[in-house]
């Protein structure tokens, strides 16, 4: 019976969950894959705080070296987060000729083309499902599952986080602070919660998704994010009476020869199973050409769903590397019928539009007036009696419009007198 | 560049979609894993009628030898369906030295216990990724993504033919032989519909389900089997005025150390995402100790959807195929905690029964008393006005009963002078 050496840097939440596992399912492991995956060393700056595992003393060190040059270490499995020194470990590892798993989203969003590139250079393998839903195999089933198929779209609730707070928001009729505070009480937001609510790790996924849909590696400047921090309950309640939810959606899309790649506040029909993902699950709609539209749902975050996906990378690598199969990962092809990347102003949409505007004849004239100049066509207005009030809502959904068209007179309302606060558009996805 | 000869046994809808990808997407597959995969013969008993691919006529035969002896084809895809002669076929192959794909449910339902044996003492692997959910990967995902994962249940809509049906009777009112009709018309169901319509289909993919997620191939008569045949529309209409929406479930579940295995109608709550999943698409969803609770959704039936399954089989076979690596597959462990299956007369459940009675005084406190006779106890009740009827519908929905009391107690009651007909019951799943 052969064994792999695995070398772990990162002995946090998701490294111990990785232990765990290797641990308690040592036998049943080897039975499925007929060798051993064998920790032979575990790296972390803090080796004395207790973990839910026990592990024999000597296994730990604070110095990477020791894993990183370990000739006899095959694969190095990276939980550190951030991308220094994540970045620099990996490297050497690979230089080292070993194969590297990874649930570090932020590096390779920020740092993928040079670290997937070095790796290809050596026939080295990355690996990182753990890196997009978890525990959900969207990476393989993109990758391998879906090997024949060209893709159309990826989109889908990639952030456990927002998601959280926009289902609170939504089913129990709280405001953003006060989801938001529910959710940091929970342990589903960090204390400093910018990287979720404000999209960021939406786009970090977005981007691992969109690499493995169309072979590109898009820069985080070049997605367009948009977060939920202002989203309010009002208009979670309005769409919800016009049959919409309102969801942080990552989305890469084909559209002829472009590709839009974004993230922002959506609002999509309660029709779509989407809309009925609650809490603090993940789930990825996929359009393809031979299967169709495929729907991958689950937990998007946790221990071991994540420690989970990490262990499927390292079964992965173990056949590869027991077979001297290398590169063992298919190769992922650039997408040639797309010429370039849309920007935000060019994509086209429908809208839920609100504008607050003084009670007092002519306003809705006014206000559709100027959308009827720059193009926009009105699907639907609501003006609800507003008891006793001053000034009131007027919501629109308007027709498909070209963002930069909206953009423009939205911002010839804005300067109307009669108009008393910003309006607030959000797109609606025809999904 | 190498290349992979395969063998095609069945030029029918799916099998023309494989040799349709494999011409579209060559270089696309080629740049993808290294090498060619090339169709050096196909073989079908009608070589004559036109197919939406071209190919060149010396590449057909009627004679499965000239695939199945050929020493030059690496892998045999068999798309023929059926039980005599794929079995006979693949056992050809398996001796033969090939590896085989196949699409066919009721066949490894049937025979998987002798053919998968057979492969494995040959090194050889069956793959079989199309024969659930089409294009879903969800083999791949339950046998690699899921790989360090215990089991809890995996259920799910497997047939598109009947969820076609059942939803069409939900959301557009329509009986049960209207909606059969639609589904005739639409080339969603066949000319005798019984293997869909009375949940056979469903069990030959539960049969693969189950040995994927618990190891054991059990036979389809330890299967309990009941279809939707027998379903009303009062039904579905009432149960959706109680929140609940009513499925072709295939369930595997443990419970305790023992194993459910069931195929019947099943009323889920609205709030679960199985019962947004509509017309002809399947949804399967997973439970496991690790990573949660996950659903996979797509298309469960169409003939690019299935090849695409069966090209993404070919891929791994041929990447395994170039690495030496026998058995490609990952081996599949008995979950040694589940000592038996257990019968339908022992699970318990909570119910939906609909009695038709006399509307005459005492008839509720006779079905109720003799449902306390049985331990059974009423979660809800309603007998709605009836204009002007003399037999009205009694609707309850019963809190956790043993089916055989269940049964006991219904048995009872339809002997009854004021009950009108049998009542109806369906099993509502805590989902």
């Amino acid at each position: 019976m052969g064994k792999i050496n695995v070398g772990l840097v990162g002995f946090g939440n998701v490294g111990s969950g990785v232990i765990k596992i290797l641990q308690d399912k040592k036998s049943f492991l080897r039975a499925k894959i007929g060798l051993d995956i064998t920790v032979k060393k575990i790296c972390d700056k803090d080796i004395t705080s207790k973990r839910n595992v026990s592990i024999p003393r000597n296994l730990l060190t604070k110095d990477a070296k020791e894993i990183l040059q370990d000739p006899q270490i095959d694969i190095v499995v990276e939980l550190i987060g951030g991308i220094h020194p994540a970045k620099e470990y990996i490297i050497e590892a690979l230089k080292n000729g070993k194969n590297v798993v990874t649930a570090n989203k932020a590096l390779l969003a920020q740092e993928g083309k040079e670290l997937f590139a070095y790796a290809k250079d050596r026939n080295k393998s990355i690996y990182f499902e753990a890196s997009v839903g978890a525990g959900i195999p969207i990476i393989k089933s993109l990758r391998e599952g879906l090997v024949a198929n060209n893709f159309f779209s990826v989109f889908g609730i990639v952030n456990g986080t927002s998601n959280f707070i926009l289902s609170q928001m939504s089913n129990n009729n709280c405001t953003f602070s006060e989801a938001l505070k529910e959710a940091k009480s929970k342990g589903f937001a960090e204390k400093d919660p910018t990287l979720d609510i404000e999209g960021i790790d939406s786009a970090h996924k977005l981007v691992l998704l969109t690499y493995l849909c169309f072979g590109r590696l898009v820069s985080l400047n070049e997605i367009f994010i948009e977060g939920i921090s202002r989203i309010s309950l009002f208009d979670v309640n309005y769409a919800k009476e016009l049959g919409l939810e309102i969801k942080l959606l990552a989305i890469a899309k084909k559209v002829s020869d472009e590709l839009e790649v974004r993230v922002h506040p959506t609002l999509i029909p309660r029709s779509h199973l989407l809309s009925s993902v609650c809490g603090v699950f993940n789930a990825i709609n996929v359009s393809c050409d031979l299967a169709g539209n495929l729907l991958f749902y689950g937990p998007g975050a946790g221990q071991l769903s994540a420690a989970s996906a990490v262990v499927s990378d390292l079964v992965d690598l173990t056949k590869g590397i027991r077979a001297g199969l290398f590169q063992s990962t298919l190769n992922i092809q650039v997408d040639k019928t797309i010429k370039k990347l849309r920007s935000i102003n060019e994509i086209e949409s429908r809208y839920y539009i609100r504008f607050m505007a003084n009670d007092q004849p002519g306003v809705l004239a006014k206000i559709s007036g100027i959308l009827a100049k720059f193009g926009i066509s009105i699907a639907s207005v609501t003006q609800k009696e507003w008891h006793k009030a001053k000034v009131v809502p007027i919501v629109m959904i308007i027709h498909d419009a070209k963002e930069r068209n909206l953009r423009s007179a939205l911002d010839t309302i804005n300067r109307l007198n009669v108009i008393k606060q910003d309006a607030v558009a959000i797109r609606i996805e025809e999904v």
